[in-house]
């Protein structure tokens, strides 16, 4: 998508050779109306799919997701994250690995929110390592409902997630991949 | 707001005289395009404040806040929660007592976020105690930019919070206002 590649070149912060903070527009500060634009081409992209629902973890994904499911016109279901497992039964839940906090934490999603007959689209602001979306996809497959794809806003190329996930047979679009990032230079992998 | 009172009607759950659950359109699982429509009623209700920002909490204000910085073309900043105390000189932080689960907890925005020009329309959820309303008219106060008003999806009136945030002058604006819950049984101040 090349408004965010326009966006992440002129806002983008490169802090490392691993972390890009895009504080200005999805992290912190959100441009609203870029994300219903980012949400109609995740939306055009699965829309021969029949989605209907849209999941993302909590905080990040949901102004991308929210743009999404507005777009389809389906309900978004945001995963919760505690730090403390949870045993409760009317819960999916699992645990997932944070790359930029080095911890773990579960997330979980109230039963009665997947449907069996679900067609989920998962939309999530970055993928790395791809753990997120493998957790998403262990509470997608409990429930019986079935994992369409994952929409995401931009992924990290080089730490090899979207191969892992894309191995696991979950089809991942993103609007954005980043082959490399240097001091004051940001490569994408272009179509 | 009538389509938000009949929302709340028809899938709000009473737990208690004081806890009213909306987790199956606003704080688990999101009506995407309803907040939308939410969101063009704040828009509308502060159309002649030249607002330029708007300001909320995670998580389950932005979706709200979302809808409303959408419909005003305007950036929407969230604060994040954070359980440690921030010393962080780049940061705007103040503490927070939250209702539901009894605790404290920081709230923090980062200072490049806040302009001193800016002219702010704060968006919740819910209003009960209005703990996190004051606390973030400290943070505006701090910046030196001006606090417009507050938009509240659900104020629980009886609650007293709204009262304390209107001695304190602010402008609030609930498009429900609940002023009693029952078993089975939720009484609005309607106008």
């Amino acid at each position: 998508m090349k408004a965010l590649h326009e966006k992440i070149r002129k806002e983008g912060k490169v802090l490392s050779h691993t972390i890009l903070k895009v504080d200005s527009f999805l992290n912190h500060q959100i441009d609203a109306k870029f994300m219903l634009k980012v949400g109609e081409e995740f939306a055009k992209r699965f829309e021969d799919e029949k989605i209907t629902k849209v999941i993302t973890i909590e905080t990040s994904g949901i102004a991308p997701a929210m743009g999404t499911a507005a777009s389809l016109g389906v309900p978004l279901v945001f995963a919760k994250k505690s730090k403390s497992s949870n045993m409760d039964q009317d819960v999916y839940s699992t645990q997932v690995k944070s790359f930029t906090r080095g911890t773990v934490y579960d997330i979980k999603i109230a039963k009665e929110f997947i449907d069996p007959e679900d067609r989920i689209l998962v939309i999530d602001d970055f993928l790395a390592f791809g753990h997120a979306l493998l957790g998403l996809k262990k509470i997608i497959n409990e429930s019986g409902a079935e994992f369409i794809g994952a929409g995401i806003v931009i992924e990290k190329g080089f730490q090899g997630g979207g191969e892992s996930v894309r191995k696991a047979g979950i089809r991942v679009e993103s609007l954005a991949i980043i082959e490399a990032m240097k001091e004051d230079c940001i490569i994408f992998c272009e179509k």
